[in-house]
């Protein structure tokens, strides 16, 4: 089989079914996406099979616990499943939309309208759900897919796609507008990484590696993160009760993502009150701190935390901690290592708070909040399909809008140019 | 001397000197742009001094009269380059900007706030006014900007920097904020292109080859229009006195620029009425035409328009003709040989015009106004810095809002994810 030939055939099929869809009215989008619902519910029998001979695959292949766990298709699962594409549904079209619109001198009404970006690719891992979210974040903003999950979910993510395409010709919509790379071999994602015409966008959402391998080999735009290293900064006006609180919730509530906290900055006047009471919190919790010096003078037993340390993306119950003199020093740490991902401050000093959200140019900043709301679901997009610490285009959280673009449009009644 | 450690210490210095000016207020940047309109009109012997250089060495390599007319730095040009420096600093600054806000469930407070994107590469050719013109507004839109004219221009971009350095200095901001680059190799280029990590974006300005090199080599985001194959469709119920006006005024009144029309469509239905007229018109502006079968039958001494026509960006006062069927073959025709620029529809047909502003999704889409308009200050933007054709960021006329992205600001009183 010629990979190559395959996968710009693929990329064709979707750039024609991009143009389809893009005049498809949401009634139909939203009528394609209950029945996709539906339909996973009805064939799960059908998809549960398909995933048996993935899991079969993956246990002579010696995968872990972890990502056995990661790939089965529970009907539990399943359920999530459908309760997002009906999510979606009644999600707002973001197509269409006049985001604005005004009169010029001469009489012209000048607007600007949502129009769908046209072929997105996505490159994922091995969780097969992502495969029917990705699907219809990208169906409802009227962009077709061309989705590459992991090799070892090959079989479940072909027959998600099988049902996801019968109802897309069921409403009458393309199926090309969703599609699975039936092929395993790596060459397929470097091909498809080549189609520049072709193909608008490329999202990765997996690993560090994976996803600088995308970024090196693309010539399409690509819209990533590589890692979150989140910091939050207890001023010295904190309320203790709250920074102890935001703090475990940012550390612990789900380590192995993103918007974790990666390091602790706390002001030095305030560092003998708070951090005594929330090393005891978090040696409860199973955190292992790593600390500056002068932290380590406050804490015994806490190891050093090396210039690495303040690089680090844990994704785990690790927290590296270092005093700050105040908050332009907190703010020059957090420019120097951090990762643009999401970054907050606990004071109730009104000048500070201010002036951290004006100055740190983070994708996501906060006050007196965990940094575990840098979230497309929870910042009120409605959904994520991914965040970007990249600046052009989006920045933090993704949701159905920045699956747009916008195009001027213009009313006139015969203008012309002098 | 060595190209490669040259740049990447610009970049450095142009990285620092951003994270300094996205901190600094709307008013000090004004106080600068004014500043240095004032000092480009006292150094203006200076500045011709040192573009005669340019001119002298111009004329040996035997440049065109028309390239030495756009090296020409005249009295008027430097009047023209400092009335656009006070135009931008009148502008409204986007940095800081909250484009909308909004209170979820939990009482977070989230909103959108305007950045600057950092860094900004400019690659242009031999107009020297853009050095100023650029610099403007990425100064005022807080972004640091790397600006690399064509070598023929030389020591009047790098009179005109010095100058533009001195102001920064003098109101407070850092000189590095705008920086031409020495050298006139291309290496130059090659080298910065390869800077993902210090520049975010690379604007081309210039021919298709130039932006075509451009992007070849780039690993930073570069946004750019390689043409503008603009249309016009004269629609079955077109007014006829302003199709002509339109039509004329889109071919003839600046046929070099990226937004005059190329091709013309007209409805089968209304081509005998429109067609002689508007041939006559032509030829008294001195405009070729070149016409598809049904335009020659109806219009004598027309030369056939090949596929190739089709693409064809003239940038001259010629033009191909193609009467269509309807609005759909007018679509499909735009779909094919446009290149997302600008199209317009003239009609008095109300469901036309809609469907035509609807679904042709080029990056501007008229009814019943000439494609001249696609333009930033046309639009109403208050300035142009290009033109995009790519979706992603920015589509269309490219703005001060276009220099900035948006981040997540958000304000908490202690909550916490559950």
């Amino acid at each position: 089989m010629d990979v190559k030939a395959e996968i710009i055939g693929m990329a064709k099929n979707a750039k024609a079914a991009a143009a389809a869809l893009s005049r498809v009215s949401s009634k139909v989008k939203d009528k394609a996406l209950l029945e996709m619902a539906d339909e996973l519910l009805r064939q799960k029998d059908v998809l549960i099979g398909e995933n048996g001979k993935d899991l079969e695959y993956a246990r002579t292949a010696g995968l872990s616990e972890a990502m056995l766990d990661r790939l089965t298709l529970k009907e539990a699962t399943l359920n999530g499943m459908a309760a997002g594409l009906r999510e979606v549904a009644a999600l707002p079209d973001p197509v269409g939309k006049v985001t604005s619109m005004w009169k010029r001198p001469n009489g012209l009404l000048v607007g600007r309208m949502r129009i769908p970006l046209g072929v997105i690719g996505i490159i994922y891992e091995s969780r097969p759900n992502v495969t029917a979210d990705a699907a219809a974040l990208c169906l409802k903003s009227g962009n077709a897919v061309i989705l590459r999950g992991g090799s070892e979910a090959i079989h479940s993510n072909l027959a998600i796609a099988r049902i996801l395409q019968d109802c897309l010709k069921k409403t009458g919509i393309p199926e090309a507008a969703i599609q699975v790379i039936p092929m395993t071999e790596r060459e397929a994602v470097y091909e498809m990484l080549q189609l520049e015409e072709l193909i608008d966008l490329i999202i990765p959402r997996g690993g560090e590696d994976l996803i600088r391998a995308v970024v090196s080999q693309s010539k399409i735009p690509v819209i990533k993160h590589y890692k979150g290293v989140c910091h939050i900064f207890i001023d010295a006006d904190a309320d203790l009760d709250m920074a102890w609180e935001i703090c475990m919730n940012a550390k612990t509530q789900r380590p192995a993502v993103c918007n974790a906290m990666e390091t602790l900055l706390v002001h030095r006047d305030i560092a003998s009150r708070f951090l005594p009471e929330m090393a005891d919190k978090y040696r409860s919790a199973g955190v292992v701190l790593r600390g500056c010096p002068r932290t380590r003078e406050l804490l015994a037993g806490v190891e050093e935390a090396t210039e690495n340390d303040w690089h680090e993306e844990y994704l785990d119950l690790i927290l590296s901690v270092r005093i700050v003199d105040d908050l332009d020093q907190a703010m020059t740490h957090i420019e120097r290592y951090g990762s643009l991902h999401t970054e907050s401050i606990v004071t109730q000093n009104y000048a500070n708070a201010q002036r951290f959200l004006n100055e740190v140019n983070s994708s996501t900043v906060l006050v007196n909040a965990s940094t575990r709301f840098s979230d497309g679901f929870e910042l009120g997009l409605g959904a994520e399909i991914g965040i970007s610490t990249t600046k052009l285009h989006a920045y933090g959280p993704m949701g159905l809008e920045e699956l747009t673009t916008s195009k001027f449009i213009i009313y006139g009644n015969g203008q012309v140019r002098s």
